[in-house]
């Protein structure tokens, strides 16, 4: 049994997070950490889990837990984790972190687009961008995952068959993309109540929000040329789902069945990523609960424009359920242990 | 393995059933019947199974399904299994049928509410309603289960133990019941449309509704003594999810602690019944997803009622899960095999 | 011009009435009072009033405000305008209170069920309930309305002719309410977040909630006999709208055209109150905007009990809409000026 | 009084003519044609207008009502409409089509996009594309308003100070659009259907929606040069709205307030277009219910692009509202009469 620990057990990532490793079958959670309900059942915050989950929750310890832990999640604030991490830490126990702290390989970027003064950037060297189904090998071997992002999750599974197949032009990439509200966290924010979201659409971040940078450097690794993009995300009155739009300018002649083989090639042995029928658009509900992605794209001769479209619930795919993807390949267990849900529908 | 055959499977309830039954290790599925969508994929109607489920949809023949299946769900229209089934049929293979057609005992009570005439009378004695809290054994031994309709399961399961106890004035109950929109079914009617549904509540059936008879019968074992009561369900803006409010006046003077020991008796064992602690409400989302039913009562000294509250996820106790149940039970495996889900929160 | 004031402005409450009096054509608003937006423009929190309102919030001064405006309405917690009402005041201006404070004639009930101690007690005996269909003569001639609550609204509407005409055994009224989250507030809780619930439902303050009082002693009015209800509220996902579902038990043989004659003769000449006709249920969506209340019954002779039936927009006929309603009465302008919002559908 | 008669009273945008027209004060509704509902009460089918309207739906009789009928709106199906408006009938009376027939000048792109023959292109030159912002003096003198499209009016008004100034490359519009529900009609599709559309979202159309002909149709007048778009619209899991993002790359180095005077020539006299404030990014729950348009836009400096946003009602701004509008300038009216709604938050 892998011991773990969960930094943050009572946001909603940290809370998916006790969902799938509550039925993971190699998995034994010995720390539910959280700040806000040291010392309160788990599950009298999170009564889905009530006669599931016995323990209390605990104080942030990630000193005292990697002692105890084979691996600890954190699902925390930005900032959090980079403050704290240490190499001594990192001997002792596995780290996936589902914070932006290690995703940005440049400090720089990640100090201007956050704000936030990264105090351990020796350790970013060495942290795996934790998107499987490009780094297998690297996360089998790493000590300190980078979870990805839920949009960066989105728009780069569904981009980079394009990209890495030189089909589009790098420079034109604008990303559209839509998320539900658990993507804004748990916190009692007046933005995220009932009554602000239902009912209204907006988009949010424009031309700000954090996420971009990961993208873009992600997109750079895939077509090999630094890359910057348009990235707006969009609230959407849906409790999980992520939905990304991306727009790009053709840069050659390419029929459907070209551009297919290219998305082909990329996912038809990956068991998280499925490519749809041609002519069938992504929907966030026919992910919903599971880790799956869904990508297709769809050419408009009309503009010379490919439109690559993907789907994932963002707390699974999008956070803990990578971050369980991610698990399973630093111990060396088959890649969807404890991840095989279907899809709920309706 | 367990060969099951679906007839109705492109139903909600059916789709249900083959989202469970995919994820349940000791069951294959050899036949998605479909009347609407015969000769389609499965998983081209429900996006969901994509890649899951290979299968095309077939006619619904329950004869030709006999000879192959060991187990035949019916998640099919009132009316259909009564007029198809046969001893002949059960000789061959065991039947779960979703409908109602053998859940009433009294064919004449059947048809009054029903408006059908019922063709196979013989058969209701043999069929065993399938509550498992209440009728293990003879589930046990059964060819025919009658599954519970979704609104009789939460309803009996939340009054079930002050009836049993002979603490409340069978002639006072009263229901109040909520529903999420898919306990009206996939069919495309204007009731059902988003916008008619969303931003929107409203009682239906109001004194008419089928289910009654099948609470009053169920609370009338439940008390030993006939049972009528006025049962009201209304229609939410959500997709899963049946809560109950039901109200009776107390017979005796009893406490908290001695109600509570009612319910503790009927539920200590069960694992899919969670009798939450005291004063906390059930509520739909904590147990979205799961075969769970959360249950709870509240006493109100100054009216000298009790109110029973329970919720469900009307497609997986209320149906398809219930169903499973049933099906492990026919077939000796675990109860809860293939049913250990996590509700789903947020 | 009427010169109106409104206390606590950027609650949903107040913004509604901001919402209404806007399109007043006999109202100036002239104070926006908002202790947490103090000096921001009103129309830069509540952007639906973008370049329709330029006025900045101001401070909750009661006595000033009393000074300058024909009418003060306040839209405030519980026990607020308790503790700062004057005969001084009420010398100067008319006051339309939204809040609890002065419904409830006697204030040991107020100070058990809200568990606050009323500073002025001698005021309530001169302040009127403002349900005008019942009051409207005393409404007239008052200078201090009690704004009645969106549940004893919808509650009263519904039940009163039953209870009026004697045919119901008033010790057996059971309210089973179902309230939009609006009615939360604009308080930034996590239990009124998007995410708890959306896709969710749930019976809340069981037994505890404080317009049970408010209801009871509304309908012993209606009935001249000393009442007590059960009452239990539940939170639906959706914006706005309450429905009542109220059952109460026969002390007669009626049919439905005499019980149809009770409802007739209290609301024929209402123009806010629609009896439906036989058979239709009440639907929230039907009133959504406006200041309706539609209402229906049903006679269930297999219980003899009768099943009462009222939808109301909480935030109007349950709250800014009643208070204009009453303010039209108290200036001697037709009831309806202001309000005659078609409902809003889909 | 101006007599209007409705043809296809009863979908969506049929019954929102109703709702608006019921509160305008020149304005009595002659005729509410309803093929499915003939015969039947027009309140027994939209509830909310129960006691409002007092009318029965009749057949759909254009000929006959444009003898009784002062203006006509059709509110119908594409094609319909065009089969039947004769210049006989244009003597008689106006109409404003809220349907596509007319909005395209050329009949080849209609008959293209829509698949149906046009059997009356005679007409198709005289007919004036309604949107009131840049056709009033042509709307003025018209006998036949081509009512605009939902999205093409979102989209438009976003676009239009940008493409009109000259700043941006036509060739580079992108449009992304996110649609409430309403928009797909009440046509009983399971598309439709609540459990399909709630917790979801989904691209449709993409590529052939047939609003992209209307759209790049009148971004060529704003322009002055021929223009193709991208345009990908979206369903959202509410009843009413529509977003527009729009990206484009500029042409020349702009500043923001460079933009800002752009957008502000076109829109500081518009009553119905609000200019939001720098950084307040446009929400559908803003303007639900009104006829307003919220419009904005961002500059992306690290992309060289701009980002335009609105906000619409789709069954206001983007139909019956704006039909209203209409008809107010072909009869001379005050524009805003009978439209003074003040947009419903929350």
């Amino acid at each position: 049994m892998i011991n773990a620990g969960i930094i943050g057990a009572t946001g909603y990532a940290g809370a998916e997070l006790v969902r799938i490793l509550t039925g993971h079958p190699e998995v034994k959670i010995i720390w539910y950490g959280s700040k806000s309900y040291k010392d309160q059942k788990f599950s009298s915050i999170y009564q889905n889990t009530f006669r599931l989950v016995d323990d209390v929750c605990r104080e942030d310890d990630l000193n005292k837990l990697a002692d105890e832990a084979d691996v600890i999640f954190t699902a925390t604030p930005q900032g959090y984790l980079g403050g704290l991490l240490t190499e001594d830490i990192l001997c002792k126990t596995k780290v996936i972190d589902l914070s932006a702290d290690y995703r940005i390989k440049d400090p720089a970027v990640y100090e201007k687009w956050y704000g936030i003064h990264h105090e351990s950037p020796e350790l970013i060297k060495e942290a795996v961008y934790g998107l499987c189904e490009f780094n297998r090998g690297k996360i089998e071997k790493a000590r300190l995952i980078a979870n990805p992002g839920c949009f960066p999750t989105c728009s780069v599974l569904s981009v980079f068959p394009a990209a890495h197949g030189g089909i589009i032009d790098m420079s034109s990439i604008i990303i559209d993309a839509k998320s539900g509200t658990s993507g804004a966290g748990r916190g009692a924010k007046t933005d995220s109540l009932f009554c602000e979201v239902n009912e209204n659409i907006k988009a949010y971040g424009v031309g700000t929000h954090r996420h971009t940078p990961e993208i873009e450097e992600q997109l750079s690794y895939a077509s090999g040329e630094k890359t910057t993009v348009t990235f707006i995300p969009h609230l959407v009155p849906m409790n999980r789902g992520i939905l990304v739009t991306a727009y790009a300018s053709l840069t050659k002649q390419v029929t459907e069945e070209e551009v297919r083989a290219l998305y082909d090639v990329c996912y038809r042995r990956e068991e998280f990523v499925r490519l749809l029928d041609a002519n069938v658009a992504p929907q966030t509900k026919w992910v919903e609960g599971s880790n799956y992605a869904d990508v297709n794209f769809k050419l408009d001769p009309r503009t010379n424009r490919i439109i690559m479209m993907g789907a994932i619930d963002n707390l699974v795919k999008g956070a803990a359920g990578q971050a369980v993807q991610n698990m399973n390949l630093l111990f060396g267990l088959p890649e969807n242990t404890g991840l095989t849900f279907v899809p709920m529908f309706p």
